[in-house]
């Protein structure tokens, strides 16, 4: 079987770790390069998540972890930790003898990209920052991806960081937009809502489910979601939510789509009020489209995914505090 | 039974025709004033729709229109003729008796608020052009109106307009946002989408059955309605569209609302991409809140208003060319 | 000899007042209205300033005051107490008999000029918002007016609120551009920087000799103008500064302008950061021309010509509180 | 005599090339790098334009050229073609044998100045794409370089590309507007007016003395700068102006600095009419200064240093077509 090179550039915490185990477990994938940018956390924090996933899945060391931008094109970052806490579900592993790449990020992109043009795919799944800083050094890097998945953005719906804007999309608009008009031959999107609400939010009998499968990485599932579903469920979302392993998995099996149009997607950077909304016009509005929007997943068939990924048995590298065995 | 007392605002085309309709014939609706706007279509084709529509309920000159400002604040006036036509549904009437007030609108809204203080309601269902102007003269005109009824904006849903904005809110973004800022007591807004599309569109046999009535009113309601839902039609929207019948409904039939919360709405002025764009923020959001807005309706209820309406008898002042007998 | 009709649009404090003088008691100047909008202090302060004024040219019921906007058109209103304290100079008058006239500012701007149309000329030396509500409310006011002349601004230089914006243009931002683009067929702005700071700018000795010409208009003038050249040497401005005054001045004697040219001017509405700048566009930008801007005027003849203003012996209508006769 | 490490990043044209001269002949200059820029002209003219001014004083080969963002960070590229041609002066060189670095420009901005950290400054004469991506990957950045000279903006004055706006910010304001913002420790600013205009533009009668020194630089200059003075002088600037090389000047003799003053700069990127516009906030506004702003210079003595470079006798790598020996 033939598998997918991908680059999974990433603020890590909560999901985005699942979506890495999807990366790092699925047999589909080859995972060469996770890519660090500023987002949900403190940038040492998500660093340190993405060793301890790279840890639990046993694979500490097999993939590099490149730094990146620590903070947005523009504006300041701004953390959503409120709601991840720090991310890491109350989990850590020893950080002696964890090291990262000494390549840049955005370097990294470049540089794997130019080695096999037309080849890897990335998935996006933090705000767009080292893609945009990648697009800026090299105009021709967008032509060299296959294919770009990206999380962020709603379709005419609500945000959750405010009333409008999605997160990613709002702590670096100008890096989305960036990257939404950089010409990528295979754009894709996953967007908050309403899609990742009506098709990929799990219950708590079935994230608790997914918990319970007895394996190492179904208790990092439960430990690190915690935060995530208890704030959904404070904010009448009826569930956890996995926007970004969903971004992952549709890279990786493009069955789970059930629907998806093509629009013309443009993010807000001109307005505050409006910061990083994402305008998903519509073909009515006969506008040059630019990205393939999925409209609905196969959510069912989503959940058995990542139960699978979930039962995959694994031995973490280092031994993980506060994850019962 | 009282009375309520109100002023329409209006861009007189299609559903406009009938909101006022409702206002004129709705036994609990005392109709004091017409006051025109710049929106759908050229004004002076506006001004005779509105007596096209006061001639086909038999009520020509008994109820003042009021020309208004012709122009939004700031911006150049932009129609909807592609949706609406010249909005008159193809009909006429001799022009040569019909006469307007001598009193502009603004200080005809500005007057009968200062000799009624806090008993007249307004049902805003064009531009909010005169509103703002209203305002602008006297910064006490918010606190002497009952309540203002908006048709505008969606409620983190489509746009009509462009993707992200409703008509009315974009032709006059900021008179939009005066209005919304300007401390109404009770201010009410019906959102385009999703309220309208999915509780007040009635589709072609539901609009074919209230245009078979036998009444003048029907065959008006069938003709003018004509353009809307060939439109509507072949934009996806599966019925005929009455957001601003539904808004004088509202007013005068609060049991019709079967659900509405409030929001914080604010409309964008500072971004073409997203220019008269409603941002609705619910309650997560912690903001002070300015308008409640309308959620659901009752959409069977809204059917059998709008049918009670036209199937009242009435004689047109006028002979109405176009219109069959 | 003809006179010119004139109103003076007027947020009256300091050189306001001096600006009133001359509209009052210049041979040639028609003074038929004063109309009052928000900007340099609080509003009834600034109704009583121009109370003030009139009583002391002894002409105190002669011309009708009359209110108008008390906010801008979008903006909260923001004053300039920092710069004219009160704007009083200290004095007063017994407030029990004065009275201003019932009908609006914009009622009057609109109706005088359509009984006129062509003939009356508007100084403008507060923000524009009465001007642009005129214009809102009839887009034909524009044409009816004989000259208007703008105080508001700078040419491509330094701000008085702001290090790009000067203060009228910048409370009112919109109303500005509203006025500016209304098609005014005669428009004449005197700019902030650098013509008035280079050619209206009275040191302390010329200031001091103008206040001890003896009559009560001189020690007025003394007194209302101690806060503002207090003011403008503390921020490095050598003298009592006079864009308003001098805005009547260059309506009344075209003479005192030694150089100007035509421009295209555009106020920024877009940016908080240049919030209010106004943009000058000379020749080499080919861009419409919609305003004459005074460049250069003679400034030893201002100085006589205030001096004259001065001069005039008056008996005020009552006494004023805070005058040493 | 210890001399002065310095890059400069530069969108290669006429007085572009003069600042590059002066960098590699001033004695006490000791030039690393150049990087290069999308700005005045066509990229691989501004490239060719570099080997161009190297070669004619015989140092082809000696600095490295290093080709950096060919556009701006979020803004399409636009051109002063209008007022530079190709920025060549009609003069070429054989290209088979030119190289440029492999080395992207920001890579070697951060790899240079992390070899010296605190050492090198930078003379940046171009729109400061290079310079704001450098900092996106490496927040470290700004507080490695010992001295930044900017040629950009204006103070309070007259731009050059639209009436309020100097080319450099305009073309890439979100860049000029993250290096002012990025906490350099040593920042000045050269700005274009009134700076230049009054303190380093040379009439044609000293423009043809210099050109007539009888060096090959001597020739170089006449006709690089033809295109420039021709075009100033057709919009009323008497003579041909040296931003750029009055930039390399002032960092190598800051004794040629006669007045200077702390400031806050920003420049606009909110709003299309004021585009780059640089408000440049004095004392009175109290306000963190972020910049030196270079407020006179002795323009004689620039004249005289310009025309001790230009006396430098040079013998060229590669013969110039166009160029009289
Ligand atoms: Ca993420
Ligand atoms: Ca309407
Ligand atoms: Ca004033
Ligand atoms: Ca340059």
């Amino acid at each position: 079987m033939p598998t997918i090179p991908l680059i999974i550039d990433t603020d890590t915490a909560q999901d985005d770790c699942i979506a890495i185990l999807a990366g790092l477990l699925d047999p589909v994938a080859d995972l060469r390069a996770i890519t660090m940018v500023a987002g949900n956390v403190g940038f040492e924090q998500q660093v340190a998540n993405a060793h301890l996933t790279l840890n639990v899945a046993g694979r500490l060391g097999t993939v590099p972890i490149h730094r990146g931008c620590t903070q947005p094109l523009l504006r300041h970052w701004e953390s959503a930790e409120d709601v991840h806490g720090d991310g890491s579900g109350g989990l850590s592993i020893p950080s002696d003898s964890l090291v990262e790449a000494d390549e840049h990020a955005v370097q990294a992109l470049l540089r794997l990209t130019a080695e096999a043009p037309g080849e890897l795919s990335i998935v996006a799944i933090g705000p767009l920052t080292n893609l945009a800083a990648a697009i800026v050094l090299d105009r021709g890097f967008a032509s060299r991806v296959k294919t770009l998945v990206i999380m962020g953005g709603s379709n005419n719906a609500r945000g959750n960081i405010t009333a409008s804007a999605e997160f990613n999309f709002y702590v670096d608009p100008e890096a989305a937009q960036v990257v939404l008009q950089a010409g990528f031959g295979d754009l894709r999107i996953v967007p908050w809502a309403p899609l990742t609400l009506s098709d990929a939010t799990f219950p708590r009998a079935d994230y608790d489910r997914l918990g319970a499968l007895g394996t190492p990485l179904a208790g990092f599932y439960h430990r690190m979601c915690a935060a995530t579903i208890d704030y959904d469920e404070s904010v009448g979302i009826d569930g956890s939510t996995h926007p970004d392993s969903l971004s992952v998995a549709v890279l990786l099996h493009p069955e789970l789509v059930t629907a998806e149009s093509g629009y013309r997607v443009d993010v807000e950077t001109a307005s505050e009020l409006n910061r990083g909304m994402s305008v998903m016009a519509w073909e009515k509005f006969d506008l040059p489209v630019n990205a393939q929007v999925i409209e609905a997943v196969d959510g069912a068939a989503f959940y058995e995914y990542l139960g699978g990924i979930l039962a995959t048995p694994t031995t973490p590298n280092l031994p993980v505090s506060g994850l019962s065995s």
